[in-house]
């Protein structure tokens, strides 16, 4: 592994390998003293096109327990507002000798593209609609730690589906562990061409939550966002909440082991609601925790090659 | 102590405690090579909902000469402008496994709301017009060590009281020190009730900076915000320098030994003059440089427990 | 030597002392651990007053694979855009025991404003029009390291002369490296006064490319701003690049052992083609690696007297 771009990059093994790896790292985070120094003279930059706080942070706090020097950079400020190409952009922060840059961009492909010109690893912190490899791979983590194995376990995924990059990471990433999933959204959120889809990849949609949930073992909601309403994608988000929301009523039709999870941010009332959000059950401050754990495991496996300190 | 909201909840004791390890750590800051291994491997996030250039920077390079993995975020860019609560924003960071949150926020009270959320340490780095006890701190260090002992010493407050966070920390800080203080300003930015308040915390008031001064240990004059001239608090600039300003007449009004003190930034012209700014007494740039010894110190109390490399 | 504020102040003797450093420099930057203990416990400073990507990285870079700790501001959201003055405000960053202040502002002079002000060290990342020393050492570095010793070479610098920083820092070290140097420009791109000026530092000037090519060593070309173009000081970008853009045709004229270099973001299609740019000869990347090895010498010099680590 050089670069984590998708999840269809990964095989089975690939993804128990990270969260394996990422087990030990949990550990770690729970130290007082919190670092290794394994990626100890390594650098790694975050280079974000869009605003993001918990996967931004995650990856400093990740890289910087690790060792390694990180640098923030925004794509606010930089020479691509200058008119400068993204390749000349990033090409210019590879030549100044990085081992890493964590992207995120809001163009579907970026990551990958960027791969294809520079010399160092690439991580795909979100890319448009397309991938969130990083996210899918914290979910799994963290439903297999209150699941267990998550073979033949049934996942329903719920929400906006059309917009969600991590739907697709996710999805990937569940069927090669060996989950059944079930996409739950209203007409409007299902992406066209879910059926053929469907068919290859084997899964399963509905429209009806209330139909799916009493058969499942973890729901993951996905947040709705307000914009979308004026977009006419859904009337008023009441209507969205009662129809589609994981609300107090709906957190009854759930098996007692049935965990949830929402990789955030939440909209508390909308697609989500505060008893669905701090329900015991309710695994979203995990899935932060774990992201921690599992972004090491990624930057471990990615750069802890034979040069490496540890 | 595990956080740090407002001097209100510090002893005499505790706050004597502060300012003896803050003395030890400003030789540190005297030295060619400023690093203590004492918070290796602790991560601390600078949380600002609000610009700040000298307070941010100050709790970074206290953390970072302690050996901390600092980290900063900002308001602007995170979840919250999409539309995540406070609540799940702070708990999200929590989670990740951080040691501290450094906050400043806009709503007086949001640090301790935050506290009681979270279960990382949380200081308060200015909330509103609440506190910013830091602040204080740094004010009575620098004080002292001009000074001596504060018992007994009689210390003026000018300036805009009531839109100062400064204000209530300081006021605290010194009478718990023993120090005798009187608030200066014009009756429009007296803060109302402070007649009750004054009874009760055993200060004095006065609209008469004249008669003030030559009575004075130390004079801490506060910022007066140039947009709160068009608020109808004062008529002019000119005429708020000529009457409540510390102007080249009247630093002649100081007893030798008195010092000044400012929190800084400074409008020069206004609320004090370049000759009482630059005067051999003024203490201005003492204050910044004890402001990281401070808050290292104060770093240092609140997570230098047991499990630390120290 | 205290400051790097301009080439001017470098005899020909420290120029090559900066080189000579930054070619070892330029082998750490090659190894996987990319860290030495030179400036551990030493604090820098990025106070960035205009945007910038690469040199604000590049410096951060620097200092971090040097065990610096480094902390960036902005202009922004600073006490400057309260009222506070910008020598106030760099005093207060002094006074918390920085060792060094990396400077890049919009006015000419600035850097050296301030390190008359303050105690720590001054680097000048880029001053107005006035100057950019250490993009000229890195050039220089690159250069040398294509060419062998410059004395005697002939190195033509073209475009948009009169808004340039990085022209008169590049002229200055060039000539003291015993370069020829030709400047070509447009008649409207071309500084007023340039007569005088060229007698006396000892360089010529031309506004024929076609003319001057097939005689250099190495050819620099300077970024043309889009905006100046609605500023009348050519017609379109199509006639700026058939005039006075390296072509694909201008790469024809050029010596087989000549060098192209431009300090970035470049314009591809404009002052230069994606010909020239991508060509083999063309240096662009490599100057940008240099820039590291390049600054991190700098800080060396600067930083790494009696009192250090190493």
């Amino acid at each position: 592994m050089k670069h984590l771009l998708s999840i269809a990059d990964l095989s089975r093994e690939e993804i128990l390998g990270v969260l394996d790896t990422a087990a030990s790292m949990h550990e770690v985070q729970h130290r007082d003293v919190k670092k290794l120094p394994t990626l100890r003279g390594r650098t790694i930059i975050n280079f974000f096109f869009e605003d993001s706080t918990r996967t931004r942070s995650s990856f400093e706090i990740a890289g910087k327990w690790l060792s390694a020097d990180t640098i923030n950079l925004t794509g606010k400020g930089t020479s691509v507002s200058k008119g400068e190409s993204l390749r000349d952009t990033v090409m210019t922060v590879d030549a100044m000798g990085v081992d890493m840059l964590i992207v995120r961009h809001p163009a579907s492909g970026a990551p990958a593209q960027i791969a294809d010109w520079v010399d160092c690893s690439v991580v795909n912190a979100g890319d448009g609609t397309h991938e969130h490899p990083s996210q899918a791979l914290l979910d799994a983590y963290t439903m297999r730690r209150a699941l267990g194995d998550l073979e033949g376990r049934h996942v329903a995924i719920v929400g906006d589906l059309t917009h969600s990059r991590v739907l697709r990471s996710n999805l990937l990433c569940l069927r090669a562990l060996g989950a059944h999933v079930t996409l739950v959204a209203p007409p409007t959120l299902m992406p066209s061409g879910i059926g053929a889809w469907a068919a290859v990849d084997g899964f399963d949609t509905s429209y009806d939550l209330d139909a799916v949930l009493p058969t499942v073992d973890a729901v993951m909601m996905l947040r709705v966002q307000r914009e979308r309403m004026s977009g006419g994608y859904f009337p008023t988000a009441k209507e969205y909440a009662v129809t589609y929301g994981l609300t107090a009523r709906r957190l009854g039709l759930l098996q007692d082991h049935a965990v949830i999870c929402h990789p955030g941010p939440m909209n508390r009332g909308l697609e989500i609601s505060a008893d669905a959000a701090d329900a015991a059950r309710s695994l979203v401050l995990d899935q932060v925790s774990a992201g921690v754990a599992v972004r090491m495991s990624i930057l471990y496996h990615l750069l802890a090659g034979e040069g490496s300190d540890s």
